[in-house]
């Protein structure tokens, strides 16, 4: 359904043709500074007509905070988030209706619900990450200011362009975002940007491969048997529309190697066990382990393409179908935002899981008094608004 | 945690070295027939000792159904199922206490919990997944009847040996099981056995993929946007212990592809619409539409190795680990029907939602009464113990 | 959290100060007819100043949808919900900032949040209430539709004075509405409102129970063991701001009688078995049995009050609270709606689930094919504006 | 379903005429010591047959550890518990077979899942509780040790002979067992034994009131806005067999009174607000405020009796109906342990809640790493079997 998460759990809201979009994000510690200025850089960097490699569909696609806070302070309560559509075309789409787009969601929507949205696939609409990507901002500031936590997304492949360098330890959003295809090697991007267009050009469209590093995780998030921190992370990138593959660590690579040389040695890394190599991607058993969390998805090519395809009516009939709408001939420069935000939102409801096994154990003075740490009897200091948010709660 | 699934939904417990394992399977439909004889099966292919390329370990494995059925019928109400441990050999994994085996779950169990199991890793364990067997076989068992849903999985690589034939149409559980490895082609399984017995010899692991196959899903199943079909898929997938990568259809593949190649023609089968080719792997929208659903699991190679390791202690001290418990060179072959009774466990979950959502938007009269159905007002009827059971219900 | 439901589920979001309040109905069925004009009513009923027995808080509380619906039928998509919060006035709670209300929200959640709203309790504002009464008006559209299910709440008590009439079979909305107290017996509501007009003059207020019945409820809804219907809607009701007490059929009172005289006596009514009595008041081993559900739910007087009360401040000083804010010295008429949502969203909810546990347990052929019911292969039928909707799909 | 909780939950299985009953607790802080002996005592005190009040049938209910402990001590990994059916006599129910007894679950339950059982209402057995109770206890240990949490049921009224003292301050279970109806008023329990044994002389049954009192909660528990503490108390009370009524505090006598009455005044106590009354039975805006939590919870009179009652049949044909069961004239006394281990489960799971929204706020620095309190890097100390488990982790 719509709902992604036990104690941090957002739930989204919207399609194309809509009023707007948007989600409920509950569970957000409270006392967190918080304003649309945390949210909207990634939505930003989803939102369509970036660049000439996607599509054309003009969105401003502009955050509101609707709840949840006071003051730029989160309160604990659930924050609502709201993005207007305002550039709704439903007449774009009249061509393909009888016609069920082949490997778009068309079909298997009018199957499943009996209905047909103005937009065919309706809900598998890229705009339905908007909600996606507004929660993730936001869980991913709890990350970064508990935990230090880094989540970086780049393009490691389009087509058969593959980049190679290994930058899970360096790579930073500046560095991904500085080429439009989001692929930091840069010569390997220019090749990418050539192989797009080509395929704009055909009215064709190509699929890709985006990696993401985690860094910083804490040890300790997941929870075997069945939601071991693998199985929630691969949940959350396949619930990305046109995913059709996740991998961890090795991923498939790694069932070709021996188990000597798949194994990650053990070494002393500060207060806690590291690992030499990091085939293991960060999780072992299902639990991270303090090294980068590294994974892969796989983007499949755009269903929608202007090319002429041969397929059938609802009804069965031969037809030829060439679509006319705005749609991009590759997608993973826009997703970059998007598995970052799923990633954020697995591990920030995996981190307050843990926070919660963790303080259980704890001898019974060893967790300080709420009142005595964030708010003595007197309240008002915790809302000081001469200083920054920042400080107050969370460093 | 250890609960899968929404309304048929399985709760799991135990370890090596405890009394015993099991599960709760909730929501199964009633008034089917059920006794041990229709899960047995599955756990006896999981079982270790089934062949020189597993370990050795010697478990029964019997099975016991606790409640939840009465004159081999399923009443509706919870199924409890207990697995005795026999073998429990606490020793073995003594003189390893002191270091934890890389790329296991011995480190990151001990920070998680806080504590060690005399096995190590505890709950991860291969013990484990008799539970998710157990409970698989049942849901698989409502899928056959239902829908004549039809679930196989096989080996289709060791190490870099792989098969290359496409068996999706047509493989068999009988033809998976003529080879030990599982992998139906012969001449392949040969080299498998080969590639194993020598990793067997150096005291060293290798890892593999399993592909599966689910023939006859209904159209209709998964619920985006956060549970599509392909999100609880892998969820399901990537919570077995080893899984390193995940692909539905065309997987990392396809994403060289261009859109006009890999998408899906339409052409009318029956009463609903086919698709051509199968690159989606039967889910599109992250709804299934009605192909096979075609997926493929990536397993490392097993950690526990015999030969010597180069690590370090728990308290960070320089040593050499050479494991000596049973251990499997290759778990790829025993994970056959663990694979399997994901695939169902997922698959019947979503079916038990899309009846809801189906049943809900039909007109007042089209859902017959259900006491008319399956159960007359002098409901003796329903439980005759002189008809097949299989008869009654849902053929 | 603020989410209740499994299959029809809704979140809410919002608190006094904010922006707006709203929710997210996800699971609602597809081709429904659904527009504003169905969810207003019950939020102009539960909107404040609409009496001089209620605060003068003014809104307009006019609904928005945001998404899940197009051309005023239901796609099967989430629905969200938008209230903008016009008649903020944080100042008027300035000077409580010192002093937490007795008995209400303040000192809890600024414990448990470690945060103080600008309204004192945050969330647990009648303004929550909101999100859930625009959800509920949906939840009951599907059951009236689908069912014939009617749901009626009156106010049956103010202070000690008790309504005794017997309603249940009769009751509807329009004679609760005919009294400004809700209470539809005119002599009985008299004296209800001299009563709630002596504690306004008073500055203090008084408590009341809200009854209410669910008539034409499917037989077979409730999820043993833990989730029986009289569980679900005791959470339900019990969730509702200031409520100290639920009873389902006899309530406290059945405890003094005697089995044979509490034991309801069956009789065919139709092609199902009813009931002479109704001491169970419509569920009996957690499942509806097809009778009137009969629900009470205990309300205590508000606990913000005019009248001087002696306390302490929150660093334990003693001072004395008069609060100046606009506020409700009886709020059960205005619960009315709040009530009925509430039992709404949780028999829409089990009825999802029991649709489920039917369509599971019917032979292959007894559910028909949903294209050919509600959207044959040419799917524009099921859309034909010139029908009314309500005609459509559920009728 | 039968499941119950988020982070500390439980899932249940077994009926009456099955191997046997049990449940799996899953969530259970590991480092707990905890045996057997830790949850038998509960079970026993609400086993049949323990005094002449009670029900014949003879169970030794003795349960056995199948996991998630080792020397004593809980891994943190789900706790598998089997209690056997030693005593099955199904033949006793076989002359009710075509009656459905009023106001029990037969009917209810033929109608939902189409099936009955030799029972009768199958899972609406009172052996069904024998999970619940045995969780419970695990959920108490782990409450008491934390917190010092208390919790203690007792019987308030049988009929209409109602103990008037208030022992909520003072309660123990000592004083509760010292008379077999467990009401310990002895005086008032001298004239309730006189009327359950005038009801089973008149084959006859009779309804009462439990009360329970929880001390020492920790403030903050509670999840609003859907889960406010008193809500998941009453879904959890609701749910045990046999229940028509919840209260909290003051519950529906709170209704009469006026705000200035009911209000608790806050006070100083220690390190944070008490109050001076408590009216709001230690729940104030959804969450714990410290003071005892009070609950009240209504049985009505069991429907199984010997006394003739005028009925039908399934068939809807007249019928006289004069059970030959065993049965109990009145269920209060075996509540008891009942209605605590529902208190102490629903109170365990908002706890471990709190804990990680607690966790969740503090600075970085405020929460001690895991492994420095309660697992050195050489874990061995932690499980040191000289030294009294209940001292090494919680106190």
């Amino acid at each position: 359904m719509s709902t992604f998460g036990t104690l941090f759990r957002v739930t989204t809201f919207g399609e194309s043709h809509c009023a707007g979009v948007g989600c409920i994000v509950d569970g957000v510690p409270p006392l967190m500074a918080l304003t649309e200025a945390d949210i909207q850089p990634q939505l930003s960097r989803r939102r369509p007509g970036q660049s000439a490699l996607t599509t054309k569909r003009d969105e401003k696609d502009l955050v509101r905070i609707m709840s949840g806070t006071e003051h730029g302070v989160t309160l604990g309560t659930p924050i609502g988030l709201t993005v207007p559509n305002e550039d709704m075309r439903p007449g774009d789409y009249g061509s393909m209706s009888d016609i069920p787009r082949p490997s778009h969601a068309d079909y298997t929507y009018q199957y499943k619900y009996g209905t047909k949205t103005s937009s065919g696939g309706g809900r598998a609409s890229a705009r339905e990450t908007i909600g996606r990507v507004a929660a993730g901002a936001i869980a991913e500031k709890f990350l970064r200011l508990r935990y230090g936590v880094e989540i970086v997304a780049w393009v490691s492949s389009i087509g058969d362009i593959e980049m190679k360098e290994d930058v899970v330890d360096t790579i930073t959003r500046e560095r991904v975002d500085s080429h439009p295809t989001r692929c930091p090697d840069a010569a390997v991007a220019d090749q990418m940007t050539a192989l797009v267009q080509e395929c704009r050009n055909a009215e064709d469209s190509v699929g890709g491969v985006v990696s993401c590093v985690i860094r910083n995780s804490p040890v300790g998030l997941g929870e075997p048997c069945f939601d071991k921190l693998q199985a929630t992370l691969a949940h959350a990138m396949m619930s990305i529309p046109a995913t059709k593959g996740f991998e961890i660590g090795s991923g498939f690579r790694g069932t070709t190697q021996r188990g000597s040389a798949h194994n990650d040695m053990f070494v002393r890394k500060g207060d806690r066990l590291g690992t030499v190599t990091n085939n293991s991607g960060g999780v072992q058993g299902g639990i991270s382990n303090g090294e980068p969390i590294v994974l892969r998805v796989a983007f499949k090519p755009p269903a929608t393409i202007g090319k002429e395809q041969a397929t059938v009516t609802y009804d069965g009939t031969s037809a030829v179908l060439a679509a006319k709408g705005r749609h991009d001939p590759c997608v993973v420069p826009r997703a970059i935002p998007i598995v970052e935000a799923m990633a954020a939102l697995a591990l920030a409801d995996a981190a307050l899981v843990q926070l919660s096994r963790h303080a259980a154990v704890l001898p019974f003075n060893a967790l300080p008094p709420l009142q005595n740490v964030v708010t003595p009897l007197n309240p008002a200091k915790a809302q000081d608004p001469t200083k920054p948010a920042d400080d107050r709660a969370h460093s």
